[in-house]
């Protein structure tokens, strides 16, 4: 477990005079990594402090930064993707780290040489567009808030089998599809689906009416492991270079039809949105807390021997195309009854592979009030009790629909992760494919 | 639906004496194409030809093929996998057949400056170590035989719940895990799990003892389509760039305490191995043949305009470390459901991109009888009517055994893939993770 140091302290501002706004998401406690273009040029690594950028291509370019190797000479951010970065050795993460924050120190006593060239490499925020920050090697998403599962089960299976007999001993997941990883700011296209409801004679193609987000937390993975060889939950945890927020669009109609008995394939493999800024494993360090009490035992293979859970409050926002922003569930990752090192440690078991990008999903963050559910399907109960929102009222998505997701830590100061927005296309024309529309 | 050509005449001959051989996998009219290296080298790309390798990486270099553009400049057989020239247009992967096959024609007329480079490209596939052909981007396993869906789902799920409702209608497949997918020849060791039979008051964590291998084709994906935009079957069919033996090793006592809501995990993501030659689309042209007839009919957007399916006989060999070989299984491809075309234009239904190296498994072949089922649980109906091999009996896999699988097209001449094998290596230690020996 590493130990809190300066870039813990809560007293440090920075000399991005806006960073230190206490209800800035990007303080100089914070230096979460991104990937940004400006006026349509090449993608480049950056680290958001306040309202700006920080462009870790150009400081490393110029050899003010050198997490490759001592030298210089292994560059890393030069690519447009954290993945270079993420593969290096650990250490390097949060050396990195303790040079970023003591270049944007306020207090920080550096020639003036150098203080030009990160005035110059201080770029507007608002001016950026932003791309996905790493290459999303493989996608696994997990399942591990039991009020979700609870909820979803019931809806599907009756509340007598809402939750397996394996849940409880099983951080249960499924690989995802990582080629549709898209972020913050894509929009997604409804999906056409084969569709079955009750009253359908027959099965039918037509658009998703359905159409839902899932609320989760992203672990994006830096380390490897060989094929054949399982790592522990400790290890686990440090192989995590940081995490996102991540909306797992799903279509239910499509979903309840489809998942028997191989899981769900078309019901979600057709946009998964993250926030843009991926907050690091060391920025959260202050903000872990330990998973909730266990039912039954864990097998030993499970067990932490520290905090694997984070206190992150989390929103979810829906704003019509026609109307203003409602904030439609508050709810926290704080009761994931699997952290993402269990998560990892039982991927992994079997001698899975994990490698450097690899994302995985927390599953949906659901706590047990209704109003802190983290899908529609759970919010309105699939559909019975439509939600009031700002312009009209919902069951599932329309068109034109925008989900925003925000989440932040907070101790003093904020360490947020901005926001995961994405708005719904119409469908593709279903009669092309002799569908309906 | 491509034509055939000279490439596919079964009198053509080769100057490569050996690939005229009746029996011989690799004839002229072949041509599939691999990755190699020699000695330790830098990996290349090749085509097998009789019992030789035509290094394709030194042809281009030095201007003897030209796939990548007219001039030369764009090159994509240097950096060892086929994913740079599986991402051309498909009239190059034909233009390029057709060149390889000319320099190869027994007939052929070439200066003898070229007649040299060729004699030199032409290197011993004994002496080469193969690589997997090419960089796997995604995996979607599928489920199209379905004798091995109704033997599955009977031995899971009981008689009457065999065959979901979904399956005469669906393509049923699912996302499967890229970064184990290797190359024949690459042990495969046996996963640790956490089970529960039916015995067990609570799970427990211990090596699989129902360790299986399941019979696929895999479907290699060289054309891609942006998110969003459907293909339809028979644009799906020419974006396929060729296929391979897939083996799907599966740990079935795994699978059966997992698999439920989500499907299947840990109990398949630890190895999937394939034949380190991809036959292509165009080779197989002259095999092609019709799914079998719809019990109910099928949407419109998975009807085929021309037969999906090829006419492959496949077969598995068993060889105990201390045993000679036993083939348990003959069956052939022509028999499944649904065809990876059918099955491409399914995954992409709703929006989904598929992406250059995607691979999609067949699902395991199987056809009525019980000798010509593709895994162990079928042969054997879980470990029920034990096997006998050369050395012993079999219900699931042990230690030290290898497993082989062989395929070929047969019409005067051979369209072979040569041999998809792979070992068994003993758990890791399961005491070091608190588990069972």
């Amino acid at each position: 477990m590493p130990a809190l140091d300066a870039t813990h302290d809560p007293a440090r501002r920075s000399h991005v005079e806006d960073a230190n706004l206490p209800d800035c998401d990007f303080p100089i406690q914070n230096l979460p990594y991104g990937a940004f273009s400006l006026d349509g040029g090449a993608v480049r690594v950056g680290v958001a402090i306040g309202s700006r950028i920080l462009d870790l291509t150009l400081l490393e370019a110029e050899g003010l930064l050198r997490p490759g190797d001592n030298d210089g000479a292994v560059k890393v951010f030069q690519s447009g993707v954290l993945n270079p970065f993420m593969a290096l050795e650990q250490s390097r993460w949060t050396d990195t780290r303790r040079r970023i924050a003591d270049l944007l120190d306020a207090g920080a006593d550096l020639p003036s040489a150098v203080r030009a060239l990160i005035d110059r490499a201080l770029v507007p925020r608002a001016a950026a567009r932003m791309h996905l920050p790493f290459y999303a090697r493989g996608f696994t998403d997990f399942y591990a808030s039991r009020e979700h599962a609870t909820n979803v089960g019931t809806m599907f299976r009756g509340a007598d089998n809402a939750l397996m007999p394996n849940w409880l001993h099983i951080p249960v997941g499924y690989n995802a599809r990582a080629s549709t990883v898209v972020v913050s700011g894509t929009d997604i296209r409804r999906p056409l689906g084969q569709l079955r409801g009750p009253e359908d004679a027959a099965p039918r193609l037509a658009p998703s009416r359905k159409l839902d987000f899932e609320l989760e937390l992203g672990a994006v993975v830096g380390g490897a492991n060989p094929m054949g060889q399982p790592v522990t939950v400790a290890a686990a945890y440090d192989m995590i270079f940081g995490y996102v927020l991540l909306n797992d669009w799903s279509a239910r109609d499509i979903q309840v039809w489809e998942y028997q008995p191989l899981g769900p394939f078309q019901a979600k493999v057709f946009g998964t949105s993250v926030s843009p800024w991926v907050v690091t494993r060391d920025a959260l360090e202050p903000f872990r807390v330990a998973t909730p009490p266990r039912e039954t035992p864990l097998l030993p293979y499970l067990s932490e021997t520290a905090p694997g859970n984070f206190d992150i409050h989390l929103e979810v926002a829906l704003s019509p195309r026609d109307g203003g922003e409602t904030v439609i569930s508050r709810t926290n990752s704080r009761f994931m009854y699997y952290s993402a090192a269990q998560q990892l440690a039982h991927h992994s078991l079997c001698g899975c592979a994990m490698e450097t990008g690899d994302l995985l999903g927390s599953g949906t963050v659901s706590g047990p009030p209704r109003d802190s559910c983290g899908s529609l399907l759970e919010l309105t109960w699939n559909g019975r009790d439509p939600i009031e929102v700002d312009g009209g009222a919902r069951t599932f998505l329309e068109d034109g629909d925008t989900v925003v997701l925000r989440g932040y830590c907070a101790d003093g100061y904020r360490v947020g992760f901005g926001v995961c927005a994405g708005t719904i296309l119409p469908a593709p024309s279903a009669a092309e494919f002799g569908g309906e529309e």
